[in-house]
Formats: C-alpha cells, sequence, structure tokens
C-alpha cells in the first residue's frame, strides 16, 4: 500500500512550498491528497492559481501517514483557524503519523497549538521570536514532527519527508533525476 | 515600467519549474503572465492543476522583456509544437529580448528550433546527448538565453533570471527572505 499524504491548501499558501511537497513527494510513490478548504481553485501567495483534488472536509473521512503543511501568509492564519485542518492534525498526532510544516507554519499552526511545546523545531527567521526554538537548521526532524524554513528549503523539506516516510534509499533516487545538489 | 514576463504552461509542465520562475519573479516585481496553450486549468507533469492567467493567444497581444520556458514531458513537446509559443520566442530573438529555458525545454524547444546553434546553454542530463551543448553547468547564460537543468536547479535559474532582468542586488533582495542557501 503507497504511503498516503494529506497537503491542506489555504488562500495565500506559499506556492513553491506546496507544489515542491507534492511533486517530490509523488515522485517518490507517495499518494498525496491535495485538498482545499473550500471548493474550487485556491490562490497562492504569489497569485499561482492551484486546483486542489478534493476539499478538506471530504479528506478526512481516509487516513493519511502524513499531514504537511506549506507555509504563506495569510495561508498558515487560515489552515490554524480551521476546524477541519486541526481534526486532521489531532488524529496524525494520536496515531503517531508525521507532521511537517514549513515556513510560516511551524510557528503560525502547530506552535500556537501547543505541537512544538518541548520539541525540536525550525520556522522561517521571522516567525521565530514567536516560537521557543529548540533546534534551529534548514530542516530539523523531531521524531515524527518535521519543519523547515521557507521556499528556499523546499526541496530539502520535501526529501527529508521523503526520507523520514519511505527512506533514505528512495529519498536518493528521487533527488538524482532532480539534479539537486 | 515594470519587467514583464511571459510563462507558457502546457499540458505536462514540470510544476516545481513553472512555479519557482513564476513565485520568485513576481516576488522580485516582474509582472509575469502565465498563459496556457488553451483556456482552462492545465494538469502539471505529478498532477498539480494550474489555473493560467490567460491564454497564448491573448497573452501575444503584448510584448514582453523575456520569455520563460517549464520543463517538464509532455509540457515541452506541446511547447515545441505550439505556433503561438513559436511566435513568442521569435519575438523575443528578434528584439533581442531575453529567453530562458529549462530541464527538458532548452533541448526539445530551442535546441530543436535552431535557437541554441553555437551558443552556450544546459539543459537535463537525459536530454544533453540531443543536444551539442556548448556550456554545461546548473544555470547557463549566453548573452540574453539563460538554460538550467530541472526541479533541483529551478530556484538557482529563476533568481539568475532575476539577476539579467533586474540586477544582482535585486536578486539578493528576494534571495533572502527565501532562505536560499
Amino acid at each position: 500500500m503507497s504511503v498516503r499524504v494529506l497537503v491542506p491548501l489555504a488562500a495565500g499558501f506559499e506556492e513553491i512550498e506546496a507544489v515542491t511537497v507534492i511533486d517530490v513527494l509523488r515522485r517518490a510513490g507517495a499518494e498525496v491528497v491535495v485538498a482545499g478548504l473550500e471548493a474550487g481553485p485556491v490562490k497562492a501567495s504569489r497569485g499561482v492559481v492551484v486546483v486542489p483534488d478534493t476539499t478538506i472536509a471530504a479528506a478526512l473521512e481516509q487516513s493519511y501517514d502524513a499531514v504537511v503543511l506549506p507555509g504563506g501568509m495569510p495561508g498558515a492564519t487560515h489552515l490554524a483557524a480551521d476546524p477541519r485542518v486541526r481534526t486532521a492534525l489531532a488524529r496524525a498526532r494520536e496515531q503517531g503519523r508525521v507532521i511537517g510544516a514549513i515556513c510560516a507554519a511551524p510557528a503560525v499552526v502547530l506552535g500556537a497549538l501547543g505541537y512544538l511545546d518541548g520539541k525540536h523545531a525550525t520556522c522561517h527567521p521571522s516567525f521565530a521570536s514567536q516560537l521557543a526554538l529548540h533546534g534551529a537548521g534548514r530542516v530539523v526532524i523531531d521524531g515524527n514532527l518535521v519543519t523547515s524554513q521557507g521556499p528556499g528549503t523546499a526541496l530539502e523539506f520535501a526529501l527529508e519527508l521523503v526520507r523520514v516516510l519511505m527512506g533514505g534509499e528512495k529519498a536518493d533516487q528521487v533527488a538524482k533525476p532532480m539534479i539537486v545538489e
């Protein structure tokens, strides 16, 4: 059975971060479900318009091996405020699944919900003051929690998610034809 | 007047490459026009669905400082076969504008049209045999021609386009908050 990953998209998501995670995980063979908070296209922070696969309401009917949150503002704020996103995160935590977040999302979503208490995590430096960071780095892994800093770290973040979910060999196989440095 | 950039999207475009170019150039203040070959959403090579700003037919009514081609297959093949894309490229070459291409696009589009004859250029290694490469590297610049290798070089490619079109200071300003290594 393939690894299943939920990527919720809210208006104002950072498009490089979301698309890099979706693309890289699909290259690795994961089944990635891109879920909008409402039905219809979602406009990202720099104006790219993406049509999700489904809605978060419909997506909650299934289970996932990972929930990954793109950053971007106000996208991260919308994710934090959405009860369905909170449900997906709560289930992932209860079941010991992987939770990933990048850029604004670690602080604005996970930090605000208390998911980072006592954890090693990172986020975009502009949000670091809101977060008592116990770790630092471009990508930080603490158990099932994978966090990262911004669009420039999105590819490393996505490959780390592949490594955590599917192993290092798979991550290397995906990285090579992408011409990762 | 802001720098204007045309990014044509064909079914099967590589979504990291297209979205990274669009996002980074917009962060730099460029007016980026995302143009589908036909009206409506376009499905990328790993299933991300993007709604373009306009069609290539409508986009040709305006002029551009740069035309940038994402890779991805069969996206690059569709771009090469499209007479409107060829018109946009021919105008850019005649007027000495910037032409950018990444991954499959340098070989499959520009190489096939003879735009790389005698030029220093690069492309995805899997297409290099189709192309008598006079240069090599993750991003290669020869005058107004900017070429690059794949999704893993898309951010460097996009920042080089900013540098060529708007200067190194602007490129540095854009790179810093993106957390580029």
